[in-house]
C-alpha cells in the first residue's frame, strides 16, 4: 500500500506510458523482500547508496529512489552532494552511475516538481537540474553510465554526461530525450549534450520527434557505446574502468575540459536567463494544462 | 515542337549529364497524354499544383515546371508565395514537396538565370534562391520531401531544408550538391545545411568532389533518412507525416528553431553581403565561360 | 652500427611500444641494400625526397628520415620548404604524401625535441610543428595520403590535414592521437582536425584515451578513407589524384577553404599563446619525468 502511495506521487517525465505502466505493475507484483525493505526504509534512508572501493579508487552510486529513481529536487541535492564528496576526495578517480530500481536506470525530471508548483520552486528545482548537469559534464573522474534499464528524459541527460555509457541489451528499455512528446522542450544544453554525442542531424530528428531509442538502435545512432546482458552491465563498467584509469588522469583530464568547455560555458554564462526561460515556459497555463492530463493518463493506466 | 523548344531554354544546374539526357529524350519519347496536356497549359497554369487536405492539416506541392523543375527566379516567385500562403494558414500543419515530371524532383537552380544575365537580374534571382531556404528551412509546418527522381545542386538543397527526405530507391536518381563539378561553388548556407545534415567531413569530401549520390549512398551517408519503391514514395511520406503531426506543435517548432537559429541567423544577418558576392562571382568572365561550355556540351548531347 | 646510433638519437611520439620495438628490429635485420644506401647518404641528404611530374601536376613526397620519419625540427623544416616550393609552382596541382621507411609512415613529433630542451628550442619546435600543420591543413593543392605504415600522434594530424587518407591494410599498423597514453595533450588545434574529420563524440573518446586504430576500426569511425593492400597504396593515391584533379582548381579550392578556414583562423589568431602554452605544459617537471620514463621503457625494450 505505501508503495502504490508511493507511485502516485513520484512519476517520472518519460512518455514512455506503456513502460511505467508496465514497471510499475512489475513493482507491484515482484517486488522482492530485500526490495521491499530498501523501499520501506526510503522516507528515512538516503537516496542513493555509494560504494568506494579506496584500493580502487572507484566509487560505484547505486541510485535508489522508488519507484523509478525520479529526479526531484531532494533527489537532485542529495545526488549533487554525493558528487561534490567524490570529486573533493582525491583518491576518488572514477563513478560509476547505476540504479538499484528494476527496470529503470532513471526516468527522469520528477514531473510533479513542475506541475502545480510556485515560480520560486520551479526555478530552484531547476538550478538543482542545471547543477547536477555541470557536476557531471566538468567532472574531473572518469564517469561511466552503467544503464541497467529504461532511461528517459533527464535519464538519459544524466547518461549524456557520462565518459561512457554502457546500456542492458535489453529490447524492452529505451532511452531518449523524448520532453517533446510531453509538449515540453529540451532546454539548448539537453540540446547541445546530445550533438556533442550524436552529432547534429541525429539531435534534431530525436529531439522533434521526442525518439526513445531502444538499446540496439541507441548503439547504432551512438546514444550508448556499448551493449551488454544485463547481469553484466555493472562488471562491465568496472573492467571498462580499469582501462580509463590506465591513462594519465592529468592529460586525460585536460582533454576532457578542452572537448567540454565551451558547451559548459554556454550553460555557466547563461544560467539565470535558462532558469527564467525554464520558469516561464513551464508555469504557462497551456504547459500545465499538458501535464495535467499527462498525469490523469498515468493514473487511469494505472487504474 | 513547344516541349522541344522549352528544352532548349530551360536547363537545371545538375552537372548530370547523361542523366539529364537520358531524361531530355524520355520526355520527348514518352511524354502521356496527360503530360503533354500539363505542360501545354504551363505558359498560363502555374508552376506548382498545391493540394490541401484540410481534414489531416496536410498540403501536397507538386512541382510541375517542365522539363526538370529548374528553379528560375519565375518559379522561385511562386513556390515562396505558395509556401508563405500555408505557412500563414493556421490549418495547415504539415507540407510534403514532391515532383510531378518524370525522373526529376528538381534539377536545381536554373543555369539560364546566371548565363549571360545583369547583374541586377543576377541579384534578384539569387535573393529568390535565399527566400526559398528560409521560408523552408525555418517552417513552422513540418516538411517532408518526397524525393521521386534526381535531386542535384539546389534540388538537394531544396531537400536539405525538409524535416525528413524520403527517395524513390531507383539506382538511376542521383542527389547531391554538384556544384563544384561546373566550377561554381556552394555557397556558406548551402554548405551549412548540409554539414548539419551529413556532418563535417562528409559535406568537406562532397563540396570539394561536386559529388552526386546514389540513392543507397545518399541514406548511408544520411543526406536522405528513407528509401522506398518509386511509387510508394508519396504514400510512405504521407503516413510519415501523420507520425510527425502525431508530436504538441509548440513543442516540435521551439526544437526545430532551436536545432536551426544559429544557422539561419548567419544568412539573414549577411544576407546583402551574400548577394553581392555571387553577384560578383558569377559574373566573372572566367565563370560566364564555364558555363556557356557547359551549356554547350548539354546542345551537343542532345543534338 | 650506424643505424642504431640513430636509432638510440632519435624516437617518435608514439606510445606504441611493441610496434615501434619490432619495427626497430625489422630495420636492423631486413634492411636491403637500397635501404642503406638511402640511409648511409642521409646525414648529408634531404629527408625528404620529392618527385613531381610535370605532365600530370602531380608531386609525390616521400618521407625518408630513418628510422621512422620523427617529425624533428629539422625535418618539419625541410618538410615546409618542400611543400612551400611545390605550393608556389603553378604547374604542381597536386600532392601525395607518403613513406620511404618500412612499417611506419611518420611515428610523429620528435619526443627528443622535447625532453630536457630549453623553453626557446621548444618554442622553435612548436612552431615548426604550427607550420607544418598550416602550410598542409590550407594548401591549395590536392593532398593524398598515401599512408603505407603507422602513424601515431603528429603522423597522424598530418595524415588528418590532408584531402584524403589511403592507408594500407595491415592489421599491424596503427593510427591515432595517442598524446595521452604518454601523459601529454593534443593541443586545440589538433582536436580541431580530428573533430573535422570524425566528429566530436569520435574525438572525445580517441583523445581522453589515447586511441590507436587499426586500419579497419580506422576506416569505420572515418579515420581514413579508404584501405587498400599495402602494396597498392601508391598507385591507388594516384588514380584517386586523377578524380580530384577532374574538378576545376578554383571551384575546388574555395569550397576548400570555406570548410577549413574557422579552424585555421582558430590558431592563426592564437599562435603565440598556443606555443606559451606548450612550452610552459612541456618544461614542466612532471612531464619531462614522464618523457624520461617513456624514453627509458623504450630503452629496455630493446635492450
Amino acid at each position: 500500500m505505501a508503495l502504490r502511495a508511493a507511485f502516485r506521487n513520484r512519476r517520472g517525465v518519460s512518455g514512455l506510458l506503456s513502460q511505467l505502466s508496465s514497471c510499475s505493475s512489475h513493482v507491484r507484483v515482484c517486488v522482492s523482500p530485500v526490495l521491499v525493505a530498501q523501499q520501506r526504509s526510503n522516507s528515512t534512508s538516503p537516496k542513493l547508496k555509494v560504494d568506494f572501493d579506496q584500493s580502487s579508487g572507484v566509487a560505484v552510486m547505486h541510485m535508489q529512489s522508488p519507484p523509478v529513481n525520479s529526479l526531484s529536487l531532494d533527489f537532485l541535492t542529495e545526488f549533487c552532494i554525493g558528487v561534490e564528496k567524490l570529486e573533493m576526495d582525491k583518491s576518488c578517480r572514477g563513478l560509476i552511475i547505476t540504479s538499484s530500481q528494476p527496470k529503470v536506470f532513471s526516468a527522469g525530471l520528477d514531473i510533479m516538481e513542475m506541475y502545480g508548483k510556485s515560480p520560486e520552486r520551479c526555478g530552484e528545482f531547476w538550478k538543482g537540474v542545471q547543477e547536477m548537469w555541470l557536476k557531471l559534464y566538468s567532472s574531473n573522474m572518469v564517469i561511466i553510465a552503467a544503464i541497467n534499464g529504461s532511461s528517459p528524459a533527464g535519464g538519459c541527460l544524466m547518461s549524456l554526461t557520462c565518459d561512457y555509457r554502457i546500456m542492458a541489451d535489453n529490447p524492452r528499455y529505451s532511452i531518449g530525450l523524448n520532453e517533446t512528446q510531453l509538449g515540453i522542450v529540451a532546454p539548448f544544453w539537453f540540446k547541445d549534450t546530445m550533438v556533442n554525442t550524436v552529432g547534429h542531424r541525429a539531435t534534431e530528428i530525436a529531439l522533434e520527434l521526442g525518439l526513445l531509442y531502444s538499446p540496439s538502435e541507441a548503439l547504432k545512432v551512438g546514444l550508448v557505446d556499448l551493449l551488454v546482458p544485463e547481469d553484466q552491465v555493472l562488471t562491465t563498467a568496472t573492467q571498462t574502468m580499469t582501462k580509463w584509469l590506465a591513462i594519465p588522469d592529468h592529460a586525460r583530464q585536460i582533454t576532457k575540459s578542452m572537448m567540454r568547455k565551451p558547451t559548459i560555458d554556454r550553460l555557466t554564462s547563461n544560467r539565470e536567463a535558462d532558469v527564467q526561460n525554464f520558469v516561464s515556459f513551464i508555469t504557462k497555463d497551456s504547459i500545465q494544462k499538458s501535464l495535467r492530463m499527462y498525469l490523469e493518463m498515468l493514473k487511469k493506466r494505472r487504474g
